[in-house]
């Protein structure tokens, strides 16, 4: 007899996969490469089964299924044999398990996924774990995060969990958790809200994306910060509009620094409570001439609130959307920087009569946020742990802070320029001398210390060089030796 | 004494307001409308603090916050004014609390935001929270799966929290869980793929948001199937696309359908193991030659495979994407319908030189999904408890839709044909007369029965009406009390 299946290699027992499932794979692959040929007959069960020293209901199973993807023909004992019905010039040229190179053929994607491929958006926010290296800005201290009352607070949910709560569920969030959250918005930021204008998000990150999405497109044009929380540029410029880069000072946001071209401007991002990266804090006249300026502009305001829990010295200034009377201000928050970011919850809120088109968006978008995690997080702040963990870390943080002046100061004194800040979670160090700031940030990367320049947060030319300092995350010892480290390095460095 | 301030109304001791807070927000408010004009000296602290009967710190901090944030000028103690520098016209025309209504003013959306706001694009995916309402299609039994298992799997994570894992994570998804899946995916659906083309979404919503975006603009076409499930159109169509539907029959996607002009379509949008709604499998011929005619074309075919864990009688079909040798398959999995809906866990099987674009898009999009939910699933999956889940609920599902059918054809045959299926979560049972959907439907949600009509997932006339009656989530008692309410309610439509 013509030996039909030569090519059937079992694999020895140590394999996961079952029996049949080899034998089938072998017959479907050497169809699908042309080593049978439609029509041709295969071997009775029996036979195929003493050739491979298997049980003949191994190879009654592999014929089934082959059967039932229409590779096989005939019935099971009558003779079986290679469908016909499959066009052989397909199965000519196929080769499974290895995908074909692609040739020059373009990959053949929209102006956003080109975007993306060809990196003409720099994405910072793409990295695999978090190594929680000093100075990397915006880390909590994650070691001091209640996971105990965290975990019962879950146990309990998973312990009697609501049906209703597991299906899919409500685009705009779990409803108790934007009551928590307009509660704290209102009492801690003084924004003006109902939780019927919250919206949950999957961190700061989505309220971003889906914001530009909502307002702009190629034909529109969007002014940001300069320098500017690169993600939040990145999400606006995804959308093909144009931006226009509008230097700050010591007061935020300047709208005269605008070019006059900005007349029509849709969109304005702007961090007022803390102006990102600098710190600065956005004043009164300046907050009241930009909602001023929007509403007559009919333009959109991106309040992006992102670390305003921490004020270590005055008073949380309350935000800009709670002066906003025109409805121009889209509020964002963020949940990361308070429980943890792996968590991925933020928030926006919106005036009321854009609340259905930002549902709507997040619903096309991925349905919804975790329940459970959403459901976890409205207890932990109505049950009041949110804001007692709140507390302890502006406790914590203001004293890192304090450490960090106080070690670079000693340390660093030669090198950099520190100053205290009332709020935040960083500090910028200033160089005193044109060193460069690449060589820098390499030599100290190579000592686990990660710096970020300042001139990356810049469109241009910044008009000084300098790091930022996430202190956060970083206890009393891991401060001193990275800076003892950065010394060291600085020194050497010409 | 000119009674500068008679504004002032202190609410009763029961508001969880400051009392600080209460006075800082009348004086603020007052400003803000004008009635305290710029340069009004305020009352020294001591005699508002006598007016109010409050004490002289409450008085004292209400003024700090106010100069702290710039409605104030001059020294405490020394004077106390209105700040000069508030733009007038301003302050007179902001009304706070009340948003105005805005007039006919456009919102000025991006033609994503119109095409959302305007209803283009049906959102059946907005609900407020799961019903659990017979026959909901797509739903799992709830009540049957292990949440202690499941919980103790979160509390072990909790109890010692690798920090690595609580900041920012890797947009593709948590390595453990892309082993995981990739593995499964291997064995259950023969899908050809590493850990390193999987990429973890936020439910199978987002890996075809993504996919959209990716691969679509305005100046695109796409093929899809006709009856479709709506949330693909819908995902498809917002980036501006122009759609073809492309009728299906019993041998799934058929080419030999698609309208002349699709030759330029650059994606086409199936279901292969399990048509939706209507159930039929695509023969192994239709596949080959959909993927050549990728090839040929340079396009991308989607396949959604969502619920393929469910087959109760013959063996799952190999994945499409086993079968493409040429790269051309996005692969999209969802969890959805094996652990809950609520925990938003999907995933997309990428050809290698698509995994960075999908990647940064992720990114892009909303960073990553919450981490310690992937964390939990990678656990249940790889101690085995998924597989042992899917198994029973298999089995608990061929028993529920034997019942169904059972029901049907005892109580219901006058008016509803209904079939055995090998597969899937849902029935469809075709009226045999030509009755009034809508109405039946109507009727049937007054009884709370949830009836979706066959014609809803049609673009143009279906063939036949018929109602998706889902079984999955639903007990014996459930399905023969709904069938019977269903009886009465056909016996008196006409």
């Amino acid at each position: 007899m013509k030996k039909q299946i030569p090519f059937i290699v079992l694999s020895d027992k140590h394999t996961a996969m079952p029996l049949y499932r080899q034998v089938y794979n072998s017959i479907r692959t050497s169809i699908l490469q042309g080593e049978l040929a439609a029509k041709t007959r295969l071997p009775p069960t029996r036979v195929l089964a003493d050739q491979l020293g298997v049980s003949r209901i191994t190879v009654v199973n592999a014929y089934e299924q082959l059967f039932a993807e229409g590779y096989l023909e005939g019935k099971i004992g009558a003779g079986t044999f290679v469908a016909s019905k499959l066009p052989d010039d397909l199965l000519q040229t196929s080769k499974p398990k290895n995908i074909e190179k692609r040739q020059s053929s373009p990959l053949n994607l929209s102006p956003f996924g080109e975007k993306l491929l060809m990196g003409d958006l720099e994405s910072t926010r793409v990295q695999f774990e978090t190594k929680f290296q000093p100075f990397q800005n915006g880390l909590t201290a994650i070691d001091e995060f209640p996971f105990g009352i965290w975990s019962r607070i879950a146990a309990k949910f998973y312990k009697n969990p609501p049906r209703s709560m597991l299906g899919y569920g409500d685009p705009q969030g779990f409803y108790k958790l934007r009551e928590a959250v307009a509660a704290h918005l209102k009492s801690a930021r003084g924004v003006n809200c109902t939780a019927e204008q919250v919206i949950i998000t999957s961190g700061a990150q989505q309220a971003l994306d889906l914001t530009a999405r909502i307002f702009l497109s190629e034909k529109d044009t969007f002014l940001i910060e300069e320098p500017c929380y690169r993600e939040a540029w990145n999400s606006f410029s995804a959308t093909g509009a144009k931006d226009f880069s509008v230097a700050v000072d010591k007061e935020g946001f300047n709208l005269a620094n605008a070019p006059r071209t900005d007349e029509k401007a849709k969109l304005v991002y702007v961090t007022p409570s803390h102006q990102y990266p600098l710190g600065h804090t956005m004043t009164l006249a300046r907050r009241l001439e930009l909602i001023e300026w929007a509403r007559k502009q009919n333009a959109w305001i991106i309040e992006d609130d992102y670390n305003s829990e921490y004020r270590y010295a005055g008073r949380p200034l309350a935000s800009l959307q709670g002066l906003d009377s025109a409805g121009r201000v889209i509020y964002i928050g963020t949940f990361s920087k308070t429980i943890f970011p792996a968590l991925r919850i933020g928030c926006l809120v919106v005036p009321p009569d854009l609340v259905d088109v930002f549902t709507v968006a997040r619903a096309f978008n991925d349905a919804h946020s975790s329940v459970v995690n959403q459901a976890i997080l409205a207890e932990f702040i109505s049950e009041g742990h949110f804001a007692r963990h709140v507390r302890r870390m502006r406790r914590l943080y203001e004293e890192r802070q304090e450490i960090l002046v106080r070690e670079v100061k000693n340390k660093l004194a030669d090198f950099i320029e520190i100053e205290k800040s009332e709020a935040g979670m960083h500090l910028i160090g200033w160089l005193r001398h044109d060193l460069n700031e690449e060589k820098i940030a390499a030599e100290a990367s190579k000592k686990n210390i990660k710096l970020s320049a300042v001139s990356s947060y810049y469109s241009g030319k910044p008009p000084r060089k300098g790091f930022i300092f996430g202190y956060t995350a970083f206890d009393e010892l891991q401060i001193k030796e990275a800076i003892a480290k950065l010394a060291e390095i600085l020194r050497r460095i010409d």
